[in-house]
């Protein structure tokens, strides 16, 4: 991967005059300065080797005990130690070199050890911390747990990601606008963080969860292209994996349709691949339905490395006599699916249990099964506790899902949403667990989403944002918002998503209907989104846009397998941070400055 | 300037086949599709001419009656209506034509007009807002106020500003690293913003002021180079041109010193004004130490473009028998200074009854003045109030001030701070009024600060933060702190400080004592900076940086008068956001959650 700094001009930078992992063998016989941390250091034959790190690379470094003042330096130096070393670079005896090092090839003969920087013993090795090392001690010593290579790595790509998108965001013509983070509450569903204002007694900002709404004013001022590498909020409850303080790569431009804001953010993350990761991505990537993806894979961000798909069955089961399952075949709000796993036949009788737990996660009552061991033996060569239930639909079943000896077959009967959170869950863990990749990188769009979505009270909430347009016209909305489509579409990357965007709504008309259909009072749009609603009023033009979630971006290119360790101080799940330890107490005074009063605990 | 976007590939949006401002005789005889706002619309011998306006310029667009629709079309549209276009490009009749405009030499035929958007009459014309319309209302309605040419113009140049400088740290080696913005109280002096933490009850968050202590520990991590475009919050009352998030262009390296950091810095700046604005700074920048700035220019931060300075004349003036003047000449705490202004005697009873006034801001308690109407006619063609005090000096002083016909001197006698104030304010004053300016930029390094700067009550503070090193041992500066140098340079530009940084304290012993000097003890110093403490224990590199304030160089290289007119989306002088309003109400649930309760007002 070109992670080289090599093109580094360093001569401005006088204290060293090369990066420990710029050293080769064109430089053998050339004096150099290098300065960096004892990453290990040994004592051998009389002399100490001295392994020495800096965010380049690791050289070798040599002490001998002629040159006494180095080597009683090399000698007090312990790991982490901070250290100027200058010497002469030479091969390495023959048979010491390491072809798998970058600087294998060679070391340095010290001439002068400084110590810069002493170090006390580090609370961790930087090569232990998978093993032994906690996650509230690396982050309490983050400083330390950042000096791992791998950890620097991830953060030079993260620079280079974002840099690389900047980039060719300008060259297209977009305006990076920095946008408030002290600003208006907003009603997007998740929690906002509030910032009590001292000039306004009583008052409080709030923390963007996104610069949604001042996109949009920008479009409406005619920046016609903007974006912004921006900070976002979201005080929630920290589940999976997220973190209070975030980063988008906020995109929008007007005078567009969804085709050409899918095209141009398409192309940017196929070259930020590319250049950045020298990986190819498909010259065009595959759109799915928003109906097609919750119905052949369960979710509305499909991992498409998965060659396991759910096949419909409820019209065959409606037929068995058997009610777990004819009863969701028979319901309007219900499914009956199987998802068949080719060579899954082998999974043992407690791994199908741990599937069972899985799904249950999800609201599932069970996981049904069949084991295809003999398909030409009939019933016989079927393996399941429920197979006597289907004798009836059993051929029609076979054949519909073109089931192979050795396969397994899993089923899911309840309501739709949980059939599809279930299987679609399992489907995800399947592929993960036999690792049945048929690829390393699988992008989809997925398109044509509802406007809205209804939770169980039939309550209907936006299912992007409320200024999302939708696909139709003012008065058709009016007609059936319930069942309209929006103009909205998510970018999917091997199962995660890695932006989501829309075309808006640009007219005050479209954008009071929405709001009346998700129950917001003409005086709370007012209240709330007077100055939008004003905005569109005084020439607002067709725009649209999309963000991108740059640490999952990152976390997904780097390999890394939580968005913590992309992100260079982060919170833990309680929304802490162990290292200042942040938040923390703050006087009377300041309270009183602010116009607040804690609350007594409740007991 | 080099600010067109005509390099911008627009084909993949599709709604336009050109921006207003692209158009030029090339395109005569070719069919363009337009989209913009009517900037201006008249009738004009039955024809309807409406200069269309977009981000890029503006085009004059004909529309003939012969055209039915079209011209129905147009005539119904006013002010900021949005219209998409379609039209042939032509020559303009000769006589018509504006060499003025850069699109004034065409016209574009319309065949099509289509309204996207009608506007309602804006609350304001955008030629008129300097003229009418008043701040509030300008940032009440800032998606109008935006689409000014110019103001979008300076967003173009911000733009350009912070790519540029992106891509020059980035050639660098800089990485960009992205800091918390829920972190901990730091007690730099202004006032933190608080979040309160749901999670914590009872707990806060603080906006930072400055990435400092990360960046710091980042360079603890061996990143090495850091750079970041951060967002900066101080709580402070909105004196002069403060805004309450502000943008700094934040820079830390390692394994530096004060000139590798100056000299990249400059040169980077130089690139930038070279790049951005195709001026030519100077090859080096002056550098200049903080006491000589105080003593020539009562500034750290002198206006080098002004050819005014302060001389010292309290020698003279110890000698006069004029209290006013004598007593701050024998103080050490004093000093008499004078400011000399070629052909400032033709100033005006009234005009140096204003410098007097103003002054008096700066705690002056009068503005006494010679003018030298004829100086080889002695004391007769001196006229001043207070000549006749100092008649033994007069012609010392005249020798040393080299004084001319037809300047003015004027005189500063009191405190040392208050006549370094109030001397070198009236000296920029002056320097604006009677433009005196010999230059268009006048970069300069101030260097050399004192670690302290001693309050009336003689205690200490420091100058730049607790961080900045000493420029000298432990030792030496344990046995006199109060007289220690620091590391600290700041870049300044037309008076203006655009940037300040330090090399940092590295060492634990070092770190203590600054803190110790300062009143802060250990208890304290662990309570709030333990995690530095600890930090600069486990191997920690010689590094420092600095920062430099986006905004202010943005409205120094843009020509704005006010910072706000580089910020999309300012707050007023009382920190709060007439667009949005915000800060605003938030509802008991909310607050009960956060584990707060508003205080009842004070009376």
């Amino acid at each position: 991967m070109p992670m080289s700094c090599t093109h580094i001009q360093v001569m401005e930078f006088n204290m060293r005059s090369h990066y420990c992992g710029q050293l080769n063998e064109s430089l053998v016989d050339q004096h150099v300065t290098l300065c960096g941390w004892v990453h290990r250091r040994r004592d051998h034959g009389g002399v100490i080797f001295i392994d020495l790190r800096d965010r380049d690379g690791i050289a070798q470094v040599v002490v001998n005990p002629d040159m006494a003042d180095a080597f009683a330096t090399a000698d007090r130096s312990r790991s982490e130690y901070v250290l100027k070393v200058e010497g002469l670079v030479r091969l390495r005896p023959e048979g010491t070199r390491n072809p798998d090092m970058p600087t294998g090839m060679i070391e340095v003969v010290a001439e002068h050890v400084q110590v810069l920087n002493e170090s006390k013993t580090p609370p961790f090795q930087l090569e232990e911390h998978n093993v032994k090392v906690g996650e509230d001690i690396r982050l309490k010593h983050r400083y330390i747990d950042l000096r791992r290579p791998e950890m620097i790595e991830r953060f030079r790509m993260r620079s280079r990601v974002t840099h690389f998108v900047r980039n060719y965001l300008e060259e297209h013509g977009f305006l990076d606008v920095e946008t408030p983070i002290l600003t208006r509450a907003t009603p997007e569903g998740a929690r906002d963080y509030l910032v009590p204002s001292r000039t306004h007694p009583g008052e409080f900002f709030a923390l963007p969860q996104s610069p949604q709404l001042f996109k949009q004013l920008l479009m409406v001022s005619g920046f016609d292209r903007y974006y912004q590498v921006a900070k976002c909020f979201r005080d929630e409850d920290l589940r999976a994996d997220r973190q209070p303080e975030f980063t988008q790569i906020d995109i929008e431009a007007s005078f567009i349709d969804e085709e050409a804001i899918m095209s141009i953010t398409e192309d940017m993350i196929r070259n930020l691949f590319k250049n950045v990761l020298d990986v190819e991505l498909p010259a065009k990537f595959d759109r799915m339905p928003y109906s097609e993806a919750m119905h052949r894979f369960g979710s509305d961000k499909p991992d498409m490395r998965i060659p396991l798909e759910m096949i419909d069955i409820s019209d065959l089961m409606s037929r068995v006599d058997f009610k777990v399952f004819s009863g969701p075949a028979k319901d309007d709000n219900g499914r009956v699916a199987a998802l068949k796993v080719p060579g899954g036949a082998k999974l043992s009788r407690k791994e199908i249990d741990e599937y069972t737990n899985f799904v249950s996660i999800y609201g599932a009552k069970g996981l049904a099964w069949i084991k295809v061991n003999d398909r030409k033996a009939g019933l016989d060569g079927l393996q399941s506790p429920i197979v006597k239930f289907m004798t009836d639909v059993i051929d029609e079943l076979m054949e519909r899902l073109d089931a192979q000896d050795g396969d397994i077959i899993f089923f899911g009967a309840d309501r739709t949403r949980i059939v599809n959170e279930a299987l679609g869950a399992l489907r995800v863990r399947l592929g993960e667990d036999l690792n049945l990749y048929t690829q390393r990188w699988a992008p989809l769009w997925v398109v044509d989403f509802p406007t809205f979505e209804k939770d169980d009270s039939g309550k209907l909430s936006a299912c992007h944002h409320p200024f999302t347009a939708p696909a139709c016209s003012v008065e058709e909305f009016r007609a059936n918002p319930g069942d309209s489509l929006s103009r909205a579409y998510d970018m999917v990357l091997n199962g995660t998503e890695l932006g989501g965007g829309s075309i808006r709504i640009h007219e005050q008309d479209m954008q009071r209907a929405v709001f009346e259909v998700l129950g917001i009072s003409e005086e709370e749009a007012e209240e709330k989104f007077g100055f939008l609603l004003d905005a569109l009023q005084y020439g607002a033009p067709p725009h649209g846009g999309l963000a991108f979630g740059l640490d999952r971006l990152v976390m997904l290119m780097t390999g890394a397998s939580t968005i913590r360790d992309v992100i260079a101080f982060p919170k833990t799940q309680s929304a802490a941070c162990p290292l200042t330890d942040a938040p923390g107490e703050v006087s009377e005074a300041q309270l009183k400055e602010l116009n607040l009063r804690l609350r007594k605990r409740d007991a």
